[in-house]
């Protein structure tokens, strides 16, 4: 899932996003409340009427970055008294207004409100944490049951936002056959996932699984991991966590990773993530491809007339050459993020439906290898 | 001719300029000149192939940035020396070495090395600078006419420099039919303008404009406008000095102007013209439309559901509120500067389209009535 911090995927139109095929992009509560604000995004019938997107949007809670990018905060049972890094002025977020903030951006699927608990933590805080976690999971459960009709798009379709002023989805990708966008139909309502936390003790992250999936929820996600711990370690977690969470539901590994961190995960069995490495790293000119990263800003690039990846397919690939892309970067171009951009994303879209193929083809010949019966 | 300074029309890809219908770009040799190089450029087979457009490209001689940009220049009967706005490096330019760099950068049509008289400037001084000017007029038609076989594409076609590493325009964008990108036959070299100056006196704008059309060009530039000078006074020199420019050949208006400046000059009878201002403006959330210029970043439109332009079919104004992208200026995001940027150029775009669609009517109403005989 793309990361569309502020209701946008960094330099990327909306229908480039949609002719690489993202299917899902991620929006961040914490930055939409402070900008435009839910009340704004509310009344232009949400998230999908404000950025004309009608695909499939996630939302997280809000919770990591408090945590993650304010300072002054103060936690208490209740929530998260903090200082917003704009302007520094003071919100209170709990379990309850991260749901009516969710529910006003209207994303399809939102978040629980969690603490993400710090790294390192000794097993006594990390239990701590949890146990909060579980409770404001609770009332997250709570406060979306009693108040997720209020959605902006529950008691008309999404078209009907963008319409009302000759604004429209172009057919062409409403009408890809490969995802097909669905309009809600009415009186459907967002999808609230539970989050997972516990730190690295594998025992809490078993048990708050256990106890997450008790509460119930459609989906679930793995929180609190790629927060400065050793690769080896998150694999662990991960690996462990994902056998007490329901194979039959998503499963939502949080904030990871790079191109070969969400091919391994996936076929862990993790269906989703979400990362903003692809696009920062773009901005930053390090590409990722099939023969490794690029940092395009390199002299050694200055004059190379040879694409970026030989490999890819994507527009920037079969048109631009390295030395027109480290001539922008280094120029400080605007275009340079935007191609950049395009590229990786790209190929984090082509890692995943890789992945996606090699399951299929995996699960085909499991198939025919049952239809040909016991081996003589 | 969108502004692309540094082989980049800020924001907007290659391809998109091809939708939009651009069949010309300008560059700035000045700027190519110090990033990213006039070799690296010459290697990648000239702004056309590093840049992977093969539509037209007009590079301008450095002129009027050195005198622009730059600080601590001084000025010669043999050029110019100056000191890069970048680093504060010293260098020099003069009629041979602009059209050097011009022949280097290998855009289609190049401009003779120019003095652009300051504004305001009384009448000894336009006249010593225009006779500078015109002394530099035959150094750059004497020069390039013994180095123009040296473009980079002169002995092979464009889609060479490209295609050596699989690089391609895409076929679409080359059979478009409404614009035949032409691969340059073997052999055949750039296009070199003269430049007319004189000032705001009129007497010195006719003197000037006869004796550049007495060293022969191919086609005539009127310099030295839109640098601080009334807009009315824009207008009398730019009527006067075309009566003294040949109709039969490309008269281009350096530096403007709005959108109501450049259909009024269109229709006096200029054929090309150049402003960042589209570009530039967009950057700045400054709007075009057919209802005014729109301040897109102004509280009014936070919540404004309603297209950019209801009377434009671009991509921004077809599918995004203004809502939208006052969050994204406010918000600071690229895609603000994006789709800012695609706007403003369809707007000016439609706008010439426009004008020449009224000339072709005009002209078919003048033929229709010559066919029909004189009246009774």
């Amino acid at each position: 899932m793309p990361v569309g911090t502020l209701a946008s995927v960094k330099g990327m139109p909306q229908d480039v996003l949609e002719e690489l095929g993202v299917q899902i992009l991620l929006g961040n509560t914490y930055h939409l409340y402070l900008r435009p604000g839910v009340e704004t995004v509310r009344r232009m019938g949400g998230l999908h009427g404000f950025m004309s997107w009608d695909r499939a949007i996630l939302t997280d809670s809000g919770g990591f970055q408090v945590f993650s990018l304010t300072e002054l905060r103060k936690v208490s049972e209740e929530g998260v008294t903090f200082r917003s890094h704009l302007d520094g002025s003071s919100h209170f977020f709990s379990p309850e207004s991260a749901m009516a903030a969710q529910i006003g951006l209207g994303a399809d699927i939102i978040m629980a409100f969690d603490e993400c608990t710090e790294y390192p933590a000794d097993r006594e805080r990390a239990r701590t944490s949890m146990e909060m976690t579980l409770r404001w999971a609770e009332r997250s459960k709570k406060y979306f049951e009693e108040h997720k009709g209020e959605v902006p798009w529950a008691a008309s379709n999404r078209q009907s936002a963008l319409s009302t002023h000759g604004l429209q989805i172009p057919r062409s990708a409403r009408d890809d056959s490969s995802f097909k966008s669905r309009e809600p139909v009415a009186g459907e309502t967002q999808t609230l996932f539970g989050i997972v936390q516990g730190g690295m003790d594998r025992e809490l992250r078993r048990e708050s699984a256990l106890r997450t999936v008790e509460i119930g929820f459609p989906g679930y996600a793995i929180g609190g991991l790629s927060v400065g711990e050793p690769r080896e370690l998150t694999r662990e977690i991960v690996e462990s966590t994902l056998e007490h969470l329901p194979a039959g539901k998503p499963r939502y590994l949080m904030g990871v990773g790079t191109p070969e961190e969400i091919a391994l995960y996936a076929q862990m069995g993790v269906d989703m993530m979400d990362c903003v490495l692809p696009t920062r790293a773009a901005r930053h000119g390090l590409l990722f491809t099939s023969e490794g990263k690029v940092s395009i800003k390199q002299a050694q690039y200055a004059q190379d007339a040879g694409p970026l990846d030989p490999n890819c397919r994507c527009r920037v690939c079969s048109r631009y050459s390295r030395a027109y892309l480290r001539h922008l970067y280094a120029s400080n171009e605007l275009l340079g993020q935007v191609l950049n951009t395009v590229h990786n994303v790209t190929y984090y879209l082509d890692t995943m439906r890789a992945v996606r193929h090699a399951i299929q083809l995996g699960e085909r010949a499991r198939f025919l290898s049952e239809q040909s019966g016991p081996k003589p």
